[in-house]
């Protein structure tokens, strides 16, 4: 008897009759006789129709008021999943955010989960064979106020749920069937992965493949809570999310991830000397924009050429800020292109070895494709290239690296 | 200073507008210097959205599953009508029933209140001048699950509230103005009273007066919260229901209930027994049928005729019961009638003046009214009639008892 969290999306439950499968499929696993924990979104739609009469009635709906009008969308899948069940012959019960004593701070919108106070009846409920159903993307601070999470972040409350109960396994139900080697709809050849590791899918997701939300990652890697992202409407084993495993060969390269929202600024001829790196980015900060790659040349003479990458809604703002330090610093000029895409190979098996970065950089020549910018982490490696490169550069290294063929060691 | 509990049902909150004009008069009333609780009701046909969600879901959704889900109705209402108090420059804290410590017993759908935990937030909110908005309708049983009062609830929220925090006055805003002598559609010359005993209010609400529900009066009565029944939309006094002024004299009569949904059934020829009422009314009552008024003829010869009301609605049932009993009993025959109503005079004044029946009953013959049935409480003397006199019997009554002349005493 095993203890599983699933999660379903709002789009897994975006109707009665969807709701209606999702009670279907868990009365199937409880019979096999697992005990089961759900947690679910809002009904797809349910949240923008709630944020839409906070804005018809507030230019600037206040925080704490928000988090109480949104929380509501969760409850009312909790409700109805519920009902489903129990018509099922599956008994059931329904948790709020506040009822499971999903403890946050107070940040309203996109509260961090600090304790899970699960009380003894949701213990009680699951050895008695209920189903524990819980409302995702919520919670309450130590003063009894509703939170939420943030958009997604009924992924993070399975995960949560399932440390909490130290569950085998968390199951996150969504519209795809589990993480791929790239976007299949850049490249057809794209292969589902059986098995990937917890800080390979932090970058993948961190780069733009949204399956999963990166909080929920990183907290079931800290907690090691083996996660599988699996089909809500299809049968299939999905893919599982895990430690390494030592025993098991790895394969070099896990997938290609990509990140169409870049933008990429430059400031050339800048004094090379202490604190100019503050001087340049600190502006920028202050405005409250992400910079995502950092890249300084070695100085020649007496000055050096800085590069940076901003979310592309924030590229207008950074480069004016930018030009003004320009003038402050005396520099040379400052240049900006928002039509620039950021391609990664992610793999811990890149960590031993050697080649990678050169078969990456070949592979791209050879295609003619010009890298304007490199950055490396333990398990990365991403190149800034021009916008029209990306499904070129997407499909070469793809077929470079063989991911379309399983299990292949590099 | 003055602490004041509001209460705005679904049409008084039925849209972001109208909202935005309730937060207007919160505000007003706040700048005066009163302290201000508002219970308020889900937006209007909101409810009811819900109620059909599940009943696509299930044919007989699970009650507490219910709660949970039709709960969210009134939580939504609070952050918006939180917000617009925000946007107003007006502070403000929003309170589920939860939050608010509003415990319940565990009948779903129809939870009666136990106990008011308003915690220490509430005194300190009020104490910074902070609007206190109140999830109407809801409570938490012991155990912490979901409950609601059932509907028209948020009106015994507010009186609790006030009750709980020894208010100087729980106003209920409505779409009337007040209450009335009788119902000015069948009596244009209908008044609107300044001033009404709980008691009065009683047998007007039970009569069919639905301007509140009727264990909110009980409640304001039994713990002696001043209850205002005012218009959400016009300025007034509206009408204000208290305790018995014992310094000023009463008006014999303050109104005229009347109650279209009744129906009448006659068993003649029953042995006048000990015992034989309850084997005529057992089986009415353990099918879940509700008995209004119940007549008993004394007997002449050793047989007795029996004759009583029900909710139109339950006629049917009722009339098979009886013909069933009426076979065992042996006794004469059955008669039934759903074309009859009920017309009530009302009055705490009725207590000190004699001969208030005479003139009823001469008022009523000399329109050629038949009366069919009679029965008289402390402060209301009741008659049944055929249906097609309704109108003219309460014109009728209206007139005999100067019921349009402020003032008058009988």
């Amino acid at each position: 008897m095993a203890l599983i969290v699933h999660k379903y999306g709002g789009t897994s439950v975006g109707s009665i009759e969807k709701i209606g499968k999702v009670a279907d499929k868990i009365c199937a696993q409880v019979k096999k006789g697992d005990q089961i924990v759900v947690a679910v979104s809002a009904m797809s739609g349910e949240t923008n129709r709630l944020i839409a009469l906070a804005e018809e009635m507030s230019d600037q709906p206040h925080p704490r008021e928000m988090d109480v009008l949104v929380s509501t969308g969760e409850q009312v899948t909790i409700a109805l999943l519920t009902m489903a069940l129990h018509d099922r012959g599956c008994d059931a019960r329904s948790y709020t955010g506040a009822q499971i004593g999903m403890i946050t701070d107070s940040a309203h919108g996109k509260a961090r989960i600090r304790d899970i106070q699960c009380d003894a009846a949701v213990h009680k409920d699951l050895e008695q064979g209920k189903v524990v159903v819980v409302a995702g993307f919520q919670g309450v601070d130590e003063h009894g106020n509703i939170t939420t999470l943030g958009r997604g972040g009924s992924d993070t409350t399975a995960v949560a749920m399932a440390a909490a109960l130290d569950a085998d396994e968390c199951q996150i139900y969504t519209d795809v069937d589990g993480v791929y080697t790239t976007d299949p709809r850049v490249e057809p050849k794209a292969r589902k992965l059986d098995k990937i590791t917890f800080e390979e899918m932090l970058e993948m997701a961190s780069l733009g493949s949204k399956v999963l939300q990166i909080r929920s990652v990183e907290f079931a890697g800290k907690y090691n809570v083996p996660l599988r992202v699996l089909s809500s409407f299809e049968e299939g084993e999905g893919t599982l999310i895990a430690l390494e495993d030592e025993n098991v060969e790895q394969a070099t390269i896990s997938g290609i991830a990509f990140n169409r929202d870049e933008a990429q600024l430059t400031i050339t001829g800048v004094p090379d000397k202490p604190g100019v790196a503050s001087l340049i980015l600190g502006p920028i900060t202050e405005a409250n924009i992400e910079i995502d790659m950092i890249v300084q040349n070695v100085g020649v003479d007496v000055t050096t050429d800085f590069t940076f990458t901003v979310h592309r809604n924030d590229f207008a703002k950074a480069l004016e800020l930018l030009e003004k330090t320009s003038k402050e610093l005396g520099a040379k000029q400052v240049l900006g292109d928002d039509k620039i895409v950021k391609v990664s190979l992610v793999g811990v098996g890149m960590r031993s070895h050697a080649g990678i970065a050169n078969t990456m950089f070949q592979t791209l020549a050879r295609e003619g494709i010009n890298i304007r910018m490199i950055s490396t982490s333990e398990i990365k490696i991403s190149v800034v290239v021009d916008e029209k490169y990306l499904e070129l550069a997407v499909r070469s290294l793809h077929e470079a690296f063989e991911l379309d063929v399983d299990g292949v060691i590099a």
